[in-house]
């Protein structure tokens, strides 16, 4: 069975009880459900984690070469200013997809730069916390074909 | 039953042609089969244009103003260069998606900057001609939340 | 009898359906009566265009050439992108208005650069669709004055 | 009677003395004359006044908040410096017209910042000294549609 | 025998009543001429275009993979604004010369940034529309080359 | 008795009347009472001065080299243009905060850039003008120590 | 009883051994002593913490939302990168001092940028340690008022 | 008799007091007995003038248009900040020699910028006040030249 | 004997497994065996530290005031982001090396903006894993020097 | 008989040996070889010349102005960095052609910018050693009509 | 006696023949005549050089050390490009005036910037070739006080 | 025997007389003895260059080619200026070190950026003149690796 870690950055653990208009009203835990029930849909197997340190998240995804067939990753503020995160995205040679749940292309400018866009497979930004369902279906699509 | 408009832009006709690393081996026609088969499995309506020139997508979605709930525009080499696009999706007041088939944040410089980003809905990038069929299932969703 | 052509850009057909806040109520055929009635009064024969294309705004220009005496130009989104519309103006050798119904300067970055601002006689904005007013009364002074 | 007050900044005293080819030929006191005459025509007051001290042309937008209906102010030189200026005009809450003898944007680059564009109504530029003419016209109506 | 397309942006049409010190006085109909006179001397088949509209220009260029073995394009004022006509030529795989009659580093800002000279063979700027014999010229050895 | 001036620039004589949201509804005159009440208490003697013209605040700063101890300086628009305060500033060699009333770093662009941040002691931002009392009490705390 | 939190940065535990003519020579621990002196003698109840890591700070905050009333923030380094500790803030709807010991404007040019400066209320730069205290009797006015 | 008009900027009459490193040591009246010592010698009139307020800078240079036949002018802080003075010495068709007594390009970045420097005839740096006697040298020669 | 710090930054750990071509096969076992092997040669005693976390080396730091005689500082991805590592090696009084084993400038442009090596004595890249046993040789003179 | 120099700057005497897939196979020596014979054919005088060192260069164009008709230069690495070059070539008042080989826009960043590209008559770039024969051939047919 | 070199960079040689109207007529031997003269009727020892290679001006410079008392240098094209000469002047610890005999500031922009203002005492520009007079006469004085 | 060349750039033959707290009081012969001292103890021959003219650095390396096993380079002032130096380094396929004896990232910004980085094997800056020393120890290294 394929899996899948879903790394989640900073302050995401207070997701729906921060600025609704920017995110939306689905919580933490609802959105982990959400992710969970998809998967068991699809027979992917995955474990959805947060941190608001960096260094966590590199271990996260140091750990994952070995334990997951892909990443989500939404990093949120650390998306704009890690070159850690990156490096340790680099050094993962398997499917990666960047999450944003917001457009981050209506926010403030500094938002605009992803350091890890070009480390990543592809993304999705601004479809609202239904972006990590579409990206289990497409990372279970990915894996599937390379299975065949 | 909801209708959605998927807008291509310049040199996308030839899809499957150029350059398969970056775009994939899926034809420009295949891709459509693959959209229309997807929307008739979700009871969706869509039309599926392309054009190179700048003032014929304006009229697209000017167009679609009245006749469609929703695009999903490819602007290709448009994205980063036509004001005049932006602000026809800007003034069209339901869901739209931007796509790109490749991961434009790869890519040169100037394909970093798009000028449509911030009057879209979201966007997918990177995950082949496949983003297209996860735009159509997002956009489903939407406007069946939005009926009901 | 004095003849000036009037050429509007891409979305400028949405006058009045779009953003009124920006723009106004007045709609595109209003604006264009407008400005047939006050050219009757000051005896000046107009014609009013609009296209979404860039080479036919160009077309309108070089035509112009030949068969006007002065042109009030309002780009739209091409005033910010189109080098072809600028050179196609420089070649122009008579009296050019630049307009702009909403004050431009009040807007996104990427609207306060014109690219033709330094080929036209002289500039309108941000007075609404008057501004075409102000312009027919200016351009017919001028003509006026050379042919004495 | 509605009532305008015309700000003209440093170095406007010479109008007609300096560089004519840029300027034209009307001299300082014509141009009051104009103005005059036009407002005369037209049933508006207005007061005319120049100042090459940056602080004095404050004043006079500051007393216009409670002795006048509208402001055109050409800043000349402080366009393009003074945030002084640009404060004293944002707490105005009538009417604003911006205006420039010369088309600002054929020359330095440093004149094609205006740092006061944004909170005024809308602007003239390139029309020589009948733009003042313009503006009083399009002030008087703006005020006339107000007072209905 | 070879064919070797030679494609022409906005306002080239125009040549020879424009700005004579910046492009010299041959018509577009005697440049053509010239073109077509060398060809017939070394042997090559030669197609003259013009087109105002960027979206043409792509269908010029999208056409050519298929019937010429070359490309000469004098993209005009194209050359700055156009990634579709860049991702056109990327996408043909045989010898481009861009050519620029002026010397388009003596002209604005703007014009000394070409979006098109990096995906193309070589160019040739400045030496006036007898560039073009220069660029069929060279393209001949070329293709002869190859056939050897 | 330590004495200390409070200078004020441009367009803050209109306090109270502008922008309440941006700087509260304390008038000019209040803010003086409110600064002289702290000052008595504390045993300090003020002087309250504004000016919209850039030279006199270079007056009363030089002035305040021989008659006070310090300086609370408010420069308002002056803040981000007027490198003549801040020469007078820096041949000031006593303690200066530098006040602004509103936070200017949630405004536009050009208010984040201060000319004299870096020739004063410290500085006080978006307090509201509770920040002059603060700045008094500072100064009066700084000014005994050096006198003991 | 009002409860603030003091929240201070990275290497701000080695205050008083640390560049004396920048920080001057009052210890971590004394400025700790003085906090809890201001804040006895007004009744407020303040926390004093301290970390190296950018995660603990974000989590400082995060607890903050429902455990106090007010931030003073004094996020040294990461004050310059750390766009999770503004999104942090920003998710913290009561008032919040930014505070600096230097001036931070007569140093590094990296340090003149504050990623934090447009979430929080209002800032303290330059004044020393006694900053903090300043920043303790505002946020108790200010809360004082909230709760008349 | 050939006359001159030496213009001084703000601050420089505290010339003496301020930063001697810098400035040097002469006061601003010997300065001034030093330029007319010299004046005498050569046989030339001089006005030697001081203000700290940019538009009677302004008055001082349009009033020289007629009574004087060059000017000297250290515009001091307004080197960097003020087109208004530019302006005025751009209509000023006389000889105009820009002075400052220390290396500005010794000092801070902002004063690396003149915005008078390209409309003046030359210009001496960092040679002390004895610059202006130089100037004066330099000025009598010309005036000489022109009066033959 | 004179005692040595060599901290590693993020993704450190992982060498030898990822990107060969650019790090070489030595992994970061053998790399600390290595540097013993050395230190033991010359007397010196080392301690060979990593940490994914920012806070922890700068904790790393702050400790060896106390404890280390010099630091050889390899800061990785966060070399490039972090203000609070600068702040900690700029209170280390004693010497610094800055190491990178592949050369930075021949990679990504955010790589080639060390925000630490303006703090550092000096440093060494591109010169593979070898480059640490280069800087403990140096260090150690420099210490043995010192003692002397 | 037209005479014209043909000088070449740094590091192009190793034409043939260096970067082949950039420069091509031709040598230095073949090269000269095939301008002469194609000089030879068309009956024009060359000189083939080659410095490192920038002075020389300055030297060969200074001793042009007297002895030759025309300047073919390759100016290689000083292309980007020479304004004395640049000086030297604008002091020459006949026809210039400038030669790169390789397509510079495909290189570097630094190589996009030319310091003499606005002080030629035109340039050929990206079309191998046969550039120089298509310069020559430009040439002689500039000069015969010149000579007409 | 005091002994001064002034030190002319590339193209100087060719005075009087180039560009008369941005350097006037006086040709190489006679501003070398000027100088001596100048410096005969002072009681000046000088020696009056010229190269065109950025190396033996540096030999120049450091020669001058041990040989002479002042440098005169007009750096020409270097001025802008030479860090090797801006090093030379700054080992050379006694008097350095730049020269420029053109206004600098209204030409190219490149021009404006030159690399060894601040390593110099202090400079002269656009006073033509006279402006060499007054730096003799300038050193003379310098000279004279320290030997006092 | 192996042998290096050590390439150093201009002013560097002033060593040990020049700015002693930057370079350290070694004098250039010291440095050299230094050089051959070690390089006898490895077994490796060295040749000690020294040029202040670019075009001769030029052809040491191009010399180089054919006679030496690897460059050790300090090109002092050219490291920011020379892409012809950068060019022949790039041509040279064998090890090269670049060497900076002052650690320059705490000197000028212009002093920040390389131009030859990018094109050598790796580097070692602010080591004083030690940083030979490990250089000729590198190569000796790695030469004999490549031999075994």
């Amino acid at each position: 069975m394929n899996k899948i870690i879903i790394i989640n950055g900073p302050n995401l653990n207070l997701l729906g009880e921060r600025e609704q208009s920017q995110y939306g009203s689905t919580s933490f835990d609802q959105l982990k459900n959400n992710c969970e029930t998809e998967a068991k849909r699809l027979g992917v197997q995955i474990n959805f984690v947060q941190s608001n340190i960096e260094g966590e998240i590199v271990d996260f995804i140091q750990d994952a070469r070995n334990n997951y067939d892909a990443i989500i990753i939404n990093a949120a503020g650390f998306t704009h200013t890690s070159v850690a995160i990156r490096d340790a995205l680099d050094i993962f040679k398997k499917p990666i997809i960047e999450l944003h749940i917001s457009n981050i292309y209506k926010r403030e400018d500094f938002r605009k730069k992803s350091l890890i866009s070009d480390v990543v497979t592809g993304g999705i930004f601004g479809l609202g916390t239904e972006g990590y369902i579409l990206a289990i279906i497409k990372l279970h699509k990915m894996l599937q074909n390379e299975n065949k």
